[in-house]
């Protein structure tokens, strides 16, 4: 498999491109739209064609890349059912898989940064990858305080879904301010500050108590990635 | 081997730590001043020990780490054998090897940048990885026109050092300012637009064209990184 981290600056946000070698298709995922030239020259470059282009969830801190990418290349565009936006080819929810070539996703519903969010799995023998969007971030979480977010449901999503798989699976976040990369289930686990509290009340103790900012780019973001990406 | 790809926001540096699964001891190569605690809290939490850790040459950009890593840690801290930095425990040259633990990286002297640039690489039957400094950057390379930098031995180091790596090689290098974090020695050949050109003269008219300003840090910085990260 091609596969290729990507980094937006502005918004500290990663997105995932994942190429199948044998029939050279491949799968974006939470692509900014900022960097729609650049994934395209990329493709381009690794002999890819776009089929998929997918969001964890309806991001409020920069504006989804799944417009213009369908616009330029035709790909498809998905988000989980809940999302509201107006301008899917298709949703999925728990329990799909997402087939690109060879590639096949586990799509896991893991509710509570938003009612939309979702992570994505790939299996494989070495542990495999999670691309684990704002649910579980590398030493964090996403926060749980707007569009219908739920501490509760967070935890559930973290406790019984996530760390259920191995130890050794890599973590790939939605966006890391301080820098890293990746990180693994049992590294996350053993040193999440988040992760070692004792119960679900404790983790929405801690989750109401962070009294966080809105993001700057929220009033502006959620509505244009309900429509792809357009901004009205 | 445990690898990650750590990234300063601020000068846009990649770092790379390398450890030793067996051994548990790490190498630490182009750390960042500012990014210490979080280094060290990074070793400590992958339960590993620092043993050695490395410049790939004099950074105008931003303040080595290597001085407050040894200090916290008492890891050795190495540069090439040109590097004016008066605080090294040792100085490599083309053909060493840096050996930690059962991980081996092929030492090679790669001027062009500055006179004291190296890469590393390590050999393996994927292709290997290419810490490439600031020779040979994704789609670009290091400026060469300050530091005893010089693009005909650039063209050099590019053109028959890193080039004839296998097409496979991964290459991470010392920088990206559009967020992409790693490459091959293949997609360099065919889309780095600085190595499409048709013999080394060619290669000094496009470097000697750029008329880049100098780095906002490089003042402080230079002098800093002689001192490996003492700000006066």
């Amino acid at each position: 498999m091609i596969f290729r981290q990507l980094f937006d600056r502005e918004s500290s946000t990663y997105s995932y491109l994942l190429g199948d070698e044998r029939t050279r298709e491949a799968l974006l995922i939470d692509p900014v739209v900022d960097s729609t030239e650049q994934n395209l020259a990329l493709l381009e470059q690794l002999g890819l064609t776009l089929k998929l282009a997918v969001d964890t969830h309806t991001h409020a801190d920069h504006i989804t890349g799944l417009g213009a990418l369908r616009e330029r290349t035709g790909c498809a565009t998905m988000m989980g059912s809940q999302s509201l936006a107006n301008c899917l080819s298709e949703t999925f929810a728990d329990g799909d898989q997402l087939t690109v070539g060879d590639i096949k996703l586990e799509v896991l519903y893991t509710p509570g940064h938003t009612d939309d969010s979702y992570s994505f799995y790939l299996p494989r023998t070495d542990g495999g990858m999670l691309f684990s969007g704002d649910t579980l971030l590398i030493r964090g979480s996403g926060r749980t305080d707007f569009q219908n977010g739920s501490a509760e449901q967070q935890y559930q999503s973290l406790f019984n879904r996530l760390l259920q798989l191995p130890e050794n699976t890599a973590v790939y976040p939605g966006h890391d301010y301080k820098g890293w990369l990746v990180s693994s289930i049992g590294e996350e686990k053993r040193h999440n500050p988040r992760l070692q509290v004792a119960d679900q009340h404790a983790y929405i103790s801690l989750m109401s108590a962070l009294k966080l900012p809105n993001p700057k780019l929220m009033d502006i973001a959620v509505p244009a990635n309900q429509s792809c990406g357009a901004v009205s």
